[in-house]
């Protein structure tokens, strides 16, 4: 199938920079060394690439991911980096075989990871990003918590979300150098203690696998399919996706193209189209001006800014050679 | 069911706001004078209320729009108010029986509407906003190229998009008024040269229903469940939408809902949390300052800032009386 008889808006993935992403990452965290982060593409097919690379388990922010990777048969070691309450479902999961740990940062989510029928844990530490983690002062008393209910604690976890596109890159590192030392220091402190089962700390990302070095994995995900946000950061990763679109107007001084922000997240600002300027995205719709002339009729390639949501905008992915459609893959960890 | 019960984070829509957005827009704008547009809903359930409220026609963005309402038996008059070149799924509604129309403004998409058997056409007229739509002066050329080429040319059309939310009202009216002066003389123009079957001139939104007295037929969507960045220009509509969402993390200064940017589009600012300050929105995540202490398990409901790409990021919403879930209405028009 060529591109062309794709329906448009369509997210491709371009098979060689996808390929040579993944391979870059596993060569620099291999196996167990990196937990991809499903959040990203929300594609099973893709995390089942991601396994075969040898990476045994995965992260997810949602329970709807833990769900449809476990379905797929990728459930052998999942981690819901996020604090949930509504646990029921990872107990099933749970008792259908999975292995599912829960992050928690208080007592109520260790109560709610017991009640649902959880049975491993990992302390959520803040390091720093506004969001969820407990102080790292908390955290051996939280440990002693989830023990005493009955938990296993396997580590810690830290996510140093704020500082994954900080420049230059030497900031970067000290940077996180400084934010992570508390976490290392407390998952020290709770194997001294012998309140955790493994000496697993897990965190990171895109923006800091390289720097962080206090985690024993890392969780990163945008690596694979990669943004224009990601891309100004100077990462050894390719923009493997896009979104094909259809310029359907063109004036004077500027065209239109299919896609707009019901196909593309602005989160992290206007999608960019290579050649022109792009003027503003509306529901259907990118207005652009364009550097040499489009017509009416021609395909162009647009490049999201973000990732994580734009794939979650779509309900599949086309795995392409240049113009030519390898496969279709569902995002099939849409919703919650 | 109690909304207790619901996964978070969940679309609600509050029966009685809706219900008094529908009545209110019904009585401004009765029967013909209205062409709900569905991108704001993306709910099949939904558009058929506006039916059954006496509204015989729908405006749709996106092909897949308009074969979602033909399935449901709501496809007796469908105008796609937007360029398509992919018309062949069109023309295979108006085989089945559907009143298929479509926006053409260019000799390419009045080719592509004959190509895929689309039967209807109205010519759509730039009135200032830097998108689709031809110079006014171009209008009986295209009229006359459609229907050399076999089409009915049904009328005109014309948005302004770009005037939704001018403030103060009076400054508003001036610019819609001379906006779209222009389609109402390119109107005229047609019906004088016999190039048009009707004096359909069809444009206007929830922002202008009342200022735009071109137009024979209104376009408006948003009205029916409202979005923060509506509810501030002075519209007689209420907040029908929330996103419930559940408390995951309470710190010292700030709190966490489940309820992020892959559930609310931040593309007119960030959501509202009644009774806090929005810090910034993650993917899953609202970091939020609450006035008043807010507890790990609470329940609350966020206000999006864009109706339409926010509900496009959900699979259902739940029609509520308070705290009671009436109805699950499906999402069913999302995608192309």
């Amino acid at each position: 199938m060529h591109v062309d008889e794709l329906t448009t808006p369509a997210l491709l993935v371009e098979r060689e920079t996808l390929r040579s992403n993944l391979d870059t990452m596993s060569a620099a965290l291999p196996g167990a060394r990196l937990r991809p982060h499903v959040k990203a593409h929300k594609c099973s097919e893709l995390a089942r690439r991601q396994r075969d690379d040898g990476h045994p388990g995965f992260t997810c922010a949602t329970v709807r991911e833990c769900e449809v990777l476990a379905a797929a048969g990728l459930g052998g070691d999942l981690l819901l980096a996020n604090e949930v309450l509504d646990t029921a479902r990872l107990g099933a999961l749970v008792r259908d075989g999975s292995r599912v740990t829960l992050a928690v940062d208080s007592r109520e989510t260790i109560a709610a990871a017991v009640r649902g029928g959880v049975r491993e844990v990992v302390i959520d530490v803040a390091v720093g990003l506004p969001r969820c983690g407990a102080p790292p002062e908390r955290a051996v008393d939280l440990a002693r918590d989830a023990g005493r209910a009955g938990l296993e604690v396997r580590g810690v976890m830290g996510y140093e979300g704020h500082l994954m596109m900080v420049r230059p890159e030497a900031e970067r590192a000290r940077m996180v150098t400084e934010a992570v030392t508390p976490l290392a220091r407390v998952a020290a402190e709770l194997a001294r203690e012998g309140l955790v089962a493994s000496d697993l700390v897990t965190g990171g990302g895109t923006g800091t696998y390289r720097e962080n070095t206090a985690v024993t994995e890392v969780q990163a995900g945008s690596y694979a399919l990669m943004d224009t946000a990601y891309a100004e950061q100077g990462l050894p990763f390719g923009q493997a996706l896009s979104v094909l679109g259809t310029v359907t107007s063109v004036s004077d001084a500027h065209a239109v193209v299919d896609a707009g922000l019901k196909a593309m997240s602005l989160d992290h600002g206007n999608p960019t189209v290579p050649g022109a300027q792009v003027w503003f995205c509306s529901d259907e719709h990118t207005t652009f001006a364009p550097e040499a002339r489009v017509h009416v009729g021609d395909r162009i390639r647009v490049l999201p800014s973000h990732v994580d949501p734009t794939v979650a905008l779509h309900e599949a992915m086309y795995l392409v050679d240049g113009d030519t459609v390898l496969e279709r893959w569902p995002v099939d960890m849409r919703g919650w």
